[in-house]
């Protein structure tokens, strides 16, 4: 029995941790066997590159070699964590895959889509999502829910400006007309709870619960 | 005025570190500015690449993410190092580049040579060398020095089997009929004096001296 992987992307302040943490609530009573987790999702190796890439001193870090140390980490998370979970039927729900590079580093960043995702398919080597939520929303609204939030600790991309939010949100649209079978959009302009709502509507494409 | 990009290649044993020496002094007394170097080079982030790549403890790291992390602390060497002397005119003199990757990982760990040159053509951005040595010796005869020789330390690869360095061999053959302009086939078995006028001697094709 062959499990199933279900990624979760958007901007920040697109409120997908907040919608993961319900949806893993509401899930325990359900009939499948639920993995949650994201990158570098506790793996050792990967936590090691990821040190590398966010160690503040280094800030002469060139974007393509930041694109290679994300994309190694995603394999070793890949191959220790969601490959072995999918492999003996559970549902892996994972905070940001493939999608993110590609729009973070291939647009927002001008690296190019098609070049992150020829290094990311290396990395990936053909265990793409079966499912993945884009969650829409409009930068301004975005980074409002940010500014907003006093629970929430700022991060380096939190702090962009908008002009760069928009530049993601153009990457997303353009690997959403590139994979327009796996990708759903979610209006995440909506109350949390409906959020949760139409995901678990969605999910039903892919897992009975 | 631009400089050059030199390459040396081939498997362990055939004496590349030897020659290089040799050329290194004897160069000096040239009308060129050479710089030789071997990655990471010194970078500092290439170095806590590589850290993570020789890690005693990384027994589980997946070959994928190697040559990820390979790629990676390649472009942080190139970017830093080896362009901003290639600019400035000088001739730059390397110990092993993109050949290596394709060789080693490539063929001989199975990963496949496109797979593992469409990433290093990622890293590397176009930047290839202008002339590349390739020290061709018979597998048997490299393996041979390697035990012979008192002063070196022996490496993890030093100790593979014969096996390996045949599919090394057998890689770099693949590579060479690859790019047959800009490699030129040393014959490595010959003494290191002989070796060092054959590199010069071919050297005229790129840099005049």
């Amino acid at each position: 029995m062959k499990g199933k992987f279900i990624t979760f992307e958007g901007p920040e302040g697109a409120g997908k941790t907040s919608v993961l943490e319900k949806l893993m609530k509401d899930i325990k009573n359900m009939d499948i066997e639920p993995v949650f987790t994201r990158e570098p999702g506790g793996i050792h190796i990967a936590e090691k590159i990821r040190e590398v890439i966010l160690h503040k001193d280094h800030t002469e870090m060139d974007p393509r070699t930041e694109a290679l140390l994300y994309a190694a980490a995603r394999r070793q998370h890949l191959v220790e964590k969601v490959i072995p979970a999918i492999e003996s039927g559970k549902v892996v729900f994972c905070d940001r895959f493939i999608d993110s590079s590609l729009a973070y580093q291939g647009h927002a960043r001008g690296l190019g889509i098609d070049e992150v995702f020829s290094i990311n398919e290396f990395a990936i080597n053909g265990v793409m999502p079966d499912l993945t939520f884009y969650f829409k929303i409009d930068p301004e609204v975005g980074l409002q829910r940010i500014a907003k939030s006093s629970e929430r600790e700022k991060n380096r991309l939190d702090l962009e400006n908008l002009s760069f939010h928009q530049k993601v949100q153009e990457g997303y649209q353009k690997v959403l007309e590139r994979f327009p079978d796996r990708m759903i959009v979610i209006d995440a302009e909506k109350s949390i709870e409906e959020v949760v709502n139409d995901v678990k509507t969605a999910l039903k494409r892919v897992i009975s619960f």
